[in-house]
């Protein structure tokens, strides 16, 4: 049993059984959570103890002795239409006045922008007036029947992460309110308190972030329940001070409308405009700015820095341009599958990075009669989770929760134990192992490394119908040899990246995923034409390159082979409408694919091959028409692929694989290193010539497993298995 | 039994039975058709005798002498891409060298569009050249990867319907090639031909257009098979002398483009341009101002002018400007069903409108064993057509065909002549006796009254995966007690004409039947919200109002009271999530609608009633996503209701009946002049004080019956059954 790279919670009244676990678990480092205190002695319990710290909040006399320096958000209100030639509009209609309130203080006719929603004229200052105690501002002379809006800045009262476990769980503590380090007193208390609580402090070893100074969007409604949620917002940093150094950093006004954009917010979703991304670089280099100040705090204090990826992340983010210089020591953050592990695991210029793993030790799951339950979604956690950590693993993984909880379920003991085991080893074989990958494809849309491994998400980890069907790309590659990059369109406008071997663009019309006007603009589409005209690989999933002119819907259609017909070309017959049957590409799939959303009215050009079109048996009579949901298309050199959607699964994993060798011409490389069952994965790591093969499902699986030769064997695997295997248990070719 | 208002075929070697079968039917009017000929003395057979004629083709000797007079057509070439920097298009690539061929000698450089299709550029001529004897033409210096397509005139070599049924039925008659009466020899010539082929066929008493100048676009590829089929096409009306007359008229040169749109042609589901209105005005002052010459010339030979709608009827469109200046005593075209009854009985301006019913008298119905299947196709077509004919009745029907094979099918006659007696019982109970409608619907779009019945058509009648959904409204509406209009934008930019009560705005984004850019137009948007605020109805079906802008995807999200979800919101959190039961609009439905191809991602703001709310079970894991169906909101004194689609069933029928009551405000009017049962209809002629009760189905059924004042009687139908009541029927109210 080895020791080391696993965290657990304690609390003050569990110390002798902590110490128990921690051996069982060969764990080294302790942490508190919400509603546990650590104990006096926590630092003689283990190498490391973490300790939560919050740099804005948490500090309600000062905060309430600084009302100037409180934080601001930037919300809109309702779309009001005029059915009268004055227009009152209630701004907080639809918020919680517990959480919000507007700031009448700051000048509004300065920060505040009232539109014509209907023809989107901003409005003169002069044409409005706003009422303080009515909370209302006041259309003058009304266009009948066009409605306004309101943008408007207002001080953010209680930190929302705070507000929402204070209500849902009866908290008594006073009120969390955000501080706003971009003001003077703020600034300077902010490394004052930081210094002093390390003081106070000596048994924390790892002060863990959580996390630096700005919330992303998350606003309630009136009823106090979730109203707007975006993991990626900015609307949460802003205030008056922000937007006169901005106007005064970069010579243009900040507009409200900028942030708002007529209620889309600062949605990731949005093709960011030049205006936004500006206002990005400014904040963060204002939080870079200041976290190196508290990282050096921290160091001084002989304490480690890890930042937690959530909460009051924005400014850091952890592909973003400064956060390799923050000195950080860590990051950690909640796993969920292969994703948010790669997530963690491929940030660059920490020391270590963590995830912390399901379920949580809290008497949701924790109760009794639900030990099976529990060991249910460890497992399952940790095979998704493992499936890439086979690619890159995280450095230490860890739990949260009440120990105390936890510590009733035998079985649940030992499994956490086996797989503390199972990732020591597997660390051990594969970190800087030099991981076998076959390819390298790189994901093309509007944000490129920014938004890596972080695709599609609106809120953290959750699913939505209209993401899962593109999301499920992220979660396969997270798990396959290949070298996976994020790629923006400015990455490639004067060429693809020589080492691209497989480009995807993935994404719903006009999102940035997809990348809307950028398929407009002919330095991109003659790029991407030219890289698989040469030779490269292109993979389109949903709408990709999809934009509305030029006679064309995809505007790469003639690489893809595939487009979508949005009305205007009915006249036109299609004709290629049986699908080819025995493809490399799906060879391996029981049935055909899960397109989970999928896509209508997609049609194939001639000379492209279907690999799937469906009819629709309920209504169809047998006009030329029929859905193409997957076809494979050659253009030059290169070759490319379609799908109507991809959901995460493992045959669909499989199937994306086989894609991405495919159209890039390497289908030779299949069956190297390799696990032939769809439930299975392969990992080669050449420096110790180790291979890991794992079993994804809970039973037992056969496979055939190939050597980076080709040389093959047959495996059987319990359920979940990992085995491991070096070059001599495989036969000679010879 | 009655006699008249019947036609049917006959032919030279069927004389004495075409008498029998015409005492059976009461028919009073005998026709050719193609593979037939009319007998010598047809005129002593029947009161009517119809006879087939070309104007702009048939005369091969004339199109042999006249090469320089035939027919053009406008051509697009395949979308190619520059991998080097020269490219040389293939003009006749994916056409069919029997059908069309490049007109090289009239001024390519003047009438043919070099266009880069990833800028949009339009090449100057200088850096293109073409090649006539390899059929070419070379982009001198083509921009690497940049795609480019050539638009041609090309010269039809034969006219495409008879190609077709050449080829297809192996006729060995000489091609019918397409003169252009635009030119001097032709205009002469058919009139010339006219009068002398009137004064050839004494027997003829109708002249059966069949059609006009010019055909709908009708193209082939080059295995001879339909490549592109619109029926309102004009890109077979044109030529070098038009395109010069159009320009010395309209002071603007008409551009190859502006007919043929990057491909899209002049598809009727583009909103169409100034350009392209303008094109069509002048094709159709010209084609209508030849017609009535030629009408002229047929009623000076004592003969009638009828005209076929369908094939040359491109510039005479029968709700169009002219049409009832032309003087022509009839129209005939086919009847599919309700939609094509109420195109054709809706035409003003001619004094009869004739529907050829189905089946067509042909072997591909009509041979041995088939005869069941025969009478159910004429029981259907019958059915579905008389729903149409309560609200408006045609003023002839007719059958076509070889009337011997049908001869052969005794319940097939005898069905037959049933059905000629209950349409002239109908005829004398319904024409011109005030059917009583309830309320006055208008259907907004981009065309207006000029596409009435005709929205949503591509190849006539054929069915569309894309449009069914959206034709289902139509289908439903040519059945039920409402006046429908055809209304444009510009109809009521200036306020909604006084006499509607409800606007239906249906089709998919960005499509003339939606409306595209119409819904960013202030006057627009504010009119329609204007008029529902002050107490109209308005229903929105699939992607009604849509227009990306202002933070909104529906622009009259506000009325509708429902949203479509296109990824730029995701971060809002949707409450609205719990159908509604029990509503004055869904009480007949036995379960919830078929939306057909539906509509996905639409939401509900808050305040709206969902009626309907779908979710995935099979994808769906809790999060706030539901897709909304239907659903109905306030605005004002006015309501409006949203469906996701709506294509034709009974049921679907009267959910749109009761839609319409409701949004209008006309509830109470629902027990008037109805019956309950969805698979009947009841019709009321104040006139007469008379009530039609009609079964649509085949099998019994049972129903209430309520008069004009709401007395009701339970009625017992048979399959199929028309009873006639009148208002002494019903018990009084006292």
């Amino acid at each position: 049993m080895g020791k080391g790279r696993i965290t657990i919670p304690t609390d003050a009244g569990f110390v002798e059984e902590t110490k128990k676990i921690m051996k069982e678990w060969g764990a080294d480092a302790v942490r508190d959570c919400d509603g546990t205190t650590l104990p006096a002695n926590a630092s003689e319990l283990a190498d490391k103890v973490y300790n939560t710290y919050f740099v804005i909040r948490g500090d309600y006399d000062w905060a309430m002795a600084n009302k100037d320096e409180w934080q601001h958000v930037y919300l809109l209100s309702g779309f009001c239409t005029a059915s009268s030639d004055t227009l009152k509009i209630r701004l907080m209609d639809g918020y919680f006045e517990q959480q919000v309130k507007p700031d009448f203080a700051s000048d509004p006719k300065k920060y505040w922008e009232v539109i014509d929603r209907t023809t989107g004229r901003l409005l003169d200052p002069a044409e409005w007036d706003f009422d303080e105690r009515e909370g209302t501002v006041t259309v003058k002379k009304a266009e009948l029947f066009h409605d306004y809006t309101v943008s408007f800045l207002a001080i953010s009262l209680w930190d929302p992460v705070h507000m929402y476990n204070s209500i849902t769980n009866g908290w008594t503590e006073k009120k969390h309110i955000m501080y706003d380090p971009f003001y003077p007193k703020t600034a300077k208390y902010i490394r004052e308190h930081l210094a002093d609580w390390c003081d106070k402090h000596p048994e924390t070893s790892v002060v863990r972030f959580t996390t630096f100074l700005y919330q992303f969007s998350l606003v309630f409604n009136d009823k106090g329940k979730e109203k707007n949620v975006n993991w990626f917002g900015y609307s949460m940093a802003v205030s008056p001070r922000m937007l006169d150094a901005f106007e005064k950093e970069y010579g243009y006004k900040m507009r409200a409308e900028y942030l708002i954009e007529a209620g889309r917010y600062d949605s990731s979703f949005n093709v960011p405009t030049k205006q936004y991304l500006d206002y990005m670089a400014f904040i963060e280099k204002f939080v870079c700015d200041t976290i190196k100040d508290l990282v050096k705090i921290t160091h001084e204090k002989k304490k480690e820095a890890m930042m937690f990826l959530g909460d009051c992340w924005i400014g850091c983010e952890p592909y973003g341009e400064y956060f390799s210089e923050l000195g950080l020591d860590a990051i950690v953050g909640s796993v969920g599958g292969g994703v948010t592990v790669r997530m963690l695991s491929d940030v660059e210029g920490v020391r270590y990075r963590e995830g912390r793993m399901l379920p949580y030790f809290f008497p949701d799951t924790f109760f009794e009669g639900n030990e099976k339950a529990a060991v249910d979604e460890l497992n399952r956690n940790w095979m998704t989770a493992r499936r890439a950590m086979l690619r890159n693993p995280l450095d230490r993984i860890g739990f949260g929760g009440y120990l105390a909880l936890a510590a009733k379920f035998h079985s649940f003991m030992k499994r956490a134990s086996e797989i503390c085991e199972e990732f020591r080893v597997l660390y051990d074989n594969v970190k800087g192992k030099s991981p076998k990958n076959f390819l390298t494809v790189g994901i093309l849309n509007a944000w490129g490394k920014k938004r890596s491994w972080m695709c599609y998400m609106v809120a953290h980890e959750l699913w939505y119908q209209q993401i899962y069907s593109y999301q499920g790309i992220l979660e396969a590659l997270s798990g396959l040899p290949v070298d996976v990059r994020f790629i923006s369109f400015e990455d490639i406008r004067k060429g693809v990246p020589a080492d691209i071997d497989v480009i995807i663009n993935a994404g719903d019309a006009g999102t940035s995923w997809s990348g809307g006007a950028n398929w407009l603009d002919e330095e991109i589409v003659t790029s991407v034409r030219k890289f698989v005209w040469n030779g490269g690989g292109f993979i389109g999933v949903g709408e990709p390159t999809a934009a509305d002119a030029n006679g064309k819907f995809f505007q790469l259609r003639d690489v893809l082979g595939v487009d979508k017909e949005i009305g205007f070309t009915l006249s036109e017959d299609k004709y290629n409408l049986t699908a080819k049957k025995g493809h490399f590409i799906t060879e391996d799939l029981s049935s055909l694919p899960d397109y989970g959303e999928g896509m209508k009215n997609i049609y194939a050009m001639n000379g492209t091959d279907v690999l799937d079109i469906r009819f629709d048996a309920g209504h169809m009579r047998g006009v030329n028409t029929g859905e193409v949901k997957m076809a494979v298309h050659s253009y030059g050199k290169g070759r490319a692929f379609y799908a109507a959607g991809l959901p995460y699964s493992f045959e669909n994993a499989r199937l994306l694989y086989r894609a991405m060798l495919y159209t890039a011409g390497k289908e030779d490389s299949l069956r190297r290193a390799f696990s032939s069952n769809v439930l299975t994965d392969c990992g080669y790591y050449a420096d110790k010539d180790v291979y890991a093969v794992i079993n994804n499902s809970a039973d037992a699986q056969k496979t055939d497993v190939y050597d980076i030769k080709g040389n093959k064997i047959v495996l059987n695997l319990k359920g979940g298995e990992l085995v491991w295997l070096d070059g001599k248990d495989f036969p000679s070719a010879e």
